[in-house]
């Protein structure tokens, strides 16, 4: 039994998240899903028009190591370090089965030359199976409020 | 009795009400009111100089309807959204019957061709009347920390 | 004995902490650390290069409430103000002697003339004593994404 609330283990849960993309770790970020698992980007505009298909999209673990691995040896551009910065959790379902979270997240890229800009914000929609203290996504689809997505979005949200 | 501690309800509390704007539900933003209470909008330099007047004023949740009505008739200029990110909220006053929260806040806006700018921050000067688990707001004085506003400032902060 | 969780404690310290800075009552700043104390901020690159050497160094609190009094009088340079949004603690290690934290940050700059800007981003590595309900720094390390710090830089982060 969980000896945390769930409230807890969701903000541990971001909190490592993040921490793992913002050090650059990517290799580490497909741990943060199930085996089978939905991981989708997509615009607000594409989410409110019930589109499917966005920038990104996968599902299965395999398929975000394969874009790590993608990103490794295609990452010709310069050298850019990310910033997450998330707002409060917002549970909109929670059963023993399955739970789900609206996060507002910000993301500001700092280039090499150490210009720093607001890169994105939007939300995360995430559903987690509970049960255990370390929470693992069954699905996270990241909806990005501006629709000039930078076409060098590689880095996961 | 509350079965959630204050900190909780008063993240719950902030979770709900950035998300009923950035979803542009404006219509329900004046339930998160009491039906006496009062709504401003000023800057830092008019509220350290003690002045009342501000941008935006109400002393009653009639007033933040038709606030949301001259909005929705009033609104000629192109869509635009909103993304809040609110900071720790530091509880200055609690007792029984009342309780005083200040919360930083940063409003992101997103305009329709996908531009992206930090549009305002600031803090959330909150009165509570604690008791239940939903809160709900006495008053917030919404403090914008630059003298800069927008003319076109018009989305509830 | 203390009644607040670890997590409610830190999320206090870091809301006390940056409300203090915010509100320009830099004279209670050093008011945060302990008697002997480490303070610095540094960069990203020189952190990873493992340079001690940063832009800003201290290792008693005398120092802090020296750099404060110099602000105080070196001040010549036009009125800002600061607004710090944190993200989410990571607690790194927890005995009952130490606790060591990670917390991203932001802080957005705000002009005399209105010009709100992101002026840094990062993370706090914090080193608390813990043990009683108010936490107090052993050892704050900001370490800055960007490697083009305004020079500028003076107030506390």
């Amino acid at each position: 039994m969980s000896t945390l609330s769930l409230r807890e283990r969701i903000a541990d849960f971001h909190a490592t998240y993040i921490r793992c993309i913002d050090q650059d770790a990517l290799e580490q970020w497909p741990d943060f899903f199930e085996a089978q698992c939905h991981y989708s980007v997509t615009t607000a505009e594409n989410d409110r028009a019930g589109l499917a298909a966005g920038l990104i999209w996968a599902n299965n673990r395999n398929m975000l190591h394969d874009r790590v691995s993608a990103l490794r040896h295609a990452n010709v551009y310069e050298r850019q370090s990310y910033r997450h910065i998330l707002g409060l959790p917002f549970i909109t379902q929670s059963t023993p089965e399955v739970v789900e979270v609206e996060t507002p997240f910000m993301v500001v890229r700092i280039m090499h030359d150490g210009q720093t800009d607001l890169f994105v914000c939007g939300i995360y929609r995430d559903v987690f199976k509970p049960g255990s203290d370390t929470l693992k996504l069954t699905s996270r689809r990241v909806i990005c409020d501006s629709n000039r997505i930078d076409t060098l979005l590689a880095v996961p949200l």
